[in-house]
């Protein structure tokens, strides 16, 4: 038996994304808590050591696992401000109920000081970052005023969605998404 | 050595409080995950046996072991709502520091189909309920339009501050707040 070289962190994709798919499938069935890295290792047909050669814990795997399915919502560009708000707001509901268990969420930011507490703080910034954009743009246009507090209303929205779907576990209504993007102060 | 009855769930007083003592120091010394229930009740000075008589798992007793330090936000009465609003988003994030480590929440909420969760989101529930009666209130007074969204702007205010806080582990400035109350539609 010859060792592998410890060097290539990616020599075999296909046990790569075994490891991926086994731990997407393992949160999803099990829920994050109950998803070890042993168990992800036995469905992947590898072992423990396998994944800890590409992975410093499992936070960092189970992170990179979801990180596909939490697809950046598009910037929506309607042609006024209240409804692009809207649009986005639906896809962000979309994204983060697409991660199927919040425990995932929730799990990862409990791991203290671990990379995939890192990790999944950008993936998600990254997520909300459309939000800017539009209003940005709506304040260019003069659809809202020019002091617009662009920040507290894009973490306003996603601390919203966070809340509902992760903390709540309850997935906002059109409507309820109808009333928070009615807030923004557009000009009529 | 007798056996103690079964049935009286809160028969040693000292032992109860030793144990949420016991979860609360450990919880800020080493995180929610490294907190186990062996950890709690060997700082406790008790068996492991007996924090499961009282509690069905780690996230119940953590949960109740720092609701104590939750205290709710009181509801501000200044005269003026977007006063009210401010006052009681500083209270609001105040409460939220004051869990020391983010983490607890997170980790309470990565529990899968636990009592825990279902406790800590009634907590944190109970604690947002001062900004409705606050938003109610200016309503009544013709501060606000009749038609105000209060239950998304109360969930949007409760979504920052746990985006904020315990997600980007940022505590939000004056500043913030001052502009996220500044977005109530206050009439002139």
């Amino acid at each position: 038996m010859t060792k592998r070289p410890r060097s290539g962190p990616r020599r075999d994709p296909l046990a790569h994304e075994a490891i991926l798919s086994a731990a997407r499938d393992l949160v999803a069935e099990v829920g994050y808590d109950q998803a070890t890295v042993e168990a992800i290792a036995a469905r992947a047909g590898v072992g423990k050591m396998t994944v800890y050669r590409w992975w410093p814990n499992k936070a960092a795997v189970v992170t990179e696992a979801v990180a596909d399915r939490l697809a950046p919502p598009p910037v929506p560009d309607t042609g006024s401000v209240g409804e692009d708000a809207l649009e986005y707001l639906r896809g962000l509901v979309r994204t983060l109920t697409l991660l199927g268990d919040p425990t995932v969420v929730a799990g990862a930011l409990a791991e203290r000081g671990e990379d995939g507490r890192m990790a999944l703080r950008d993936i998600l910034r990254d997520r909300f970052e459309p939000g800017t954009q539009l209003l940005r743009r709506g304040v260019e246009r003069g659809e809202l005023p020019a002091d617009l507090p662009v920040a507290a209303i894009v973490e306003s929205w996603a601390g919203y969605a966070l809340y509902r779907i992760v903390f709540l576990q309850e997935e906002p209504s059109d409507t309820d998404l109808r009333e928070l993007a009615g807030l923004l102060p557009v000009r009529s």
